[in-house]
């Protein structure tokens, strides 16, 4: 049996991440759930920010942005970094930051990975900011690839040790591998 | 030390959905991972599909599309949804489905929820196309509800048992919680 909750955007699992701009020449980071794919060939990904948020600002002052992802041991100053505003609070200071090929896109020393994203198209909607990027470079710490035919390789999710979030308003870490894309499902093919 | 990797969408953890819609009269679905959070009040999601993907007719017919959450024991089912097309494969015979209150988003019993979305924005880019939905009616499983002050309310993501994925092509089931929103940051704040 089905119970109506009203309607909440019930996606899950929520991926967590440090937004990154440069709002007038400052590093500024903000913790957002509200990201994703939108593409692969082309890399498409995107951010819904608020409009008056500081970032925001931002991202619209540059036409870049990047997405940091933090491992666990960060949960408490990326939680802090979603309850306080960069208006008021200098969060270039918290962290070790560096900028690639765009030039004006802050990313994170102490993020796993850091995704550098041009801004390809930008809508408002009620009052969010929807940022679509094109990933221009991707950033994974050396000692989290794996190696194979001596290219590096994504590795196990674990290692990447991801902070999760769920509108249930917890906090989550990945569990194990259960299965291979596009090979689970062949067992259903007839013929 | 920080690797480039190339342009890549990263974004991790992704959750992995069945988007649904009817196409001529009939219920189909696509295994997506590119849906997400695009706004809390209103409830705003979105998917991304590509542009000749059969889903995609459905949802241009109606305006209106279903994303259904899978637990990990619907994975090969959920994965075969991923390889087979609808144009082939008539999808609406692998699932009990229901109809809610738009009429035209067809849902999956089997799956722990089910969000029923109206298309609110939608366009092209390269050869995706993407649906902004505000979300009509949030489904979810009686037995994975918890109850607070005799209200229902969201369990431990543990008990939805989403699938998930990442660009390492593995899919993976949630870990355990590890904090709460808007609390973790809190012993950061200075004064």
């Amino acid at each position: 049996m089905k119970t109506k909750l009203g309607p909440m955007p019930l996606i899950y699992p929520i991926p967590i991440a440090l937004a990154g701009a440069n709002v007038e020449g400052r590093a500024n980071f903000a913790t957002i759930g509200d990201c994703g794919v939108m593409g692969l060939r082309p890399p498409l990904v995107y951010i819904s920010l608020h409009k008056n948020h500081h970032t925001t600002r931002g991202v619209l002052e540059n036409g870049t942005f990047s997405i940091n992802f933090p491992p666990t041991e960060l949960l408490s100053l990326t939680d802090y970094c979603g309850i306080v505003s960069g208006k008021q609070v200098d969060k270039s200071a918290l962290f070790d930051i560096f900028y690639g090929e765009l030039g004006s896109a802050p990313m994170i020393e102490a993020c796993r990975s850091n995704l550098e994203c041009r801004v390809e198209k930008e809508f408002s909607i009620e009052a969010r900011h929807i940022f679509v990027g094109r990933v221009e470079q991707t950033y994974v710490d050396e000692d989290c690839l794996e190696e194979k035919d001596g290219k590096p390789v994504l590795p196990d999710m674990r290692k990447l040790d991801p902070i999760i979030y769920a509108l249930d308003n917890r906090y989550y870490r990945i569990g194990k591998p259960i299965g291979v894309g596009y090979e689970e499902g062949k067992k259903h093919r007839s013929g």
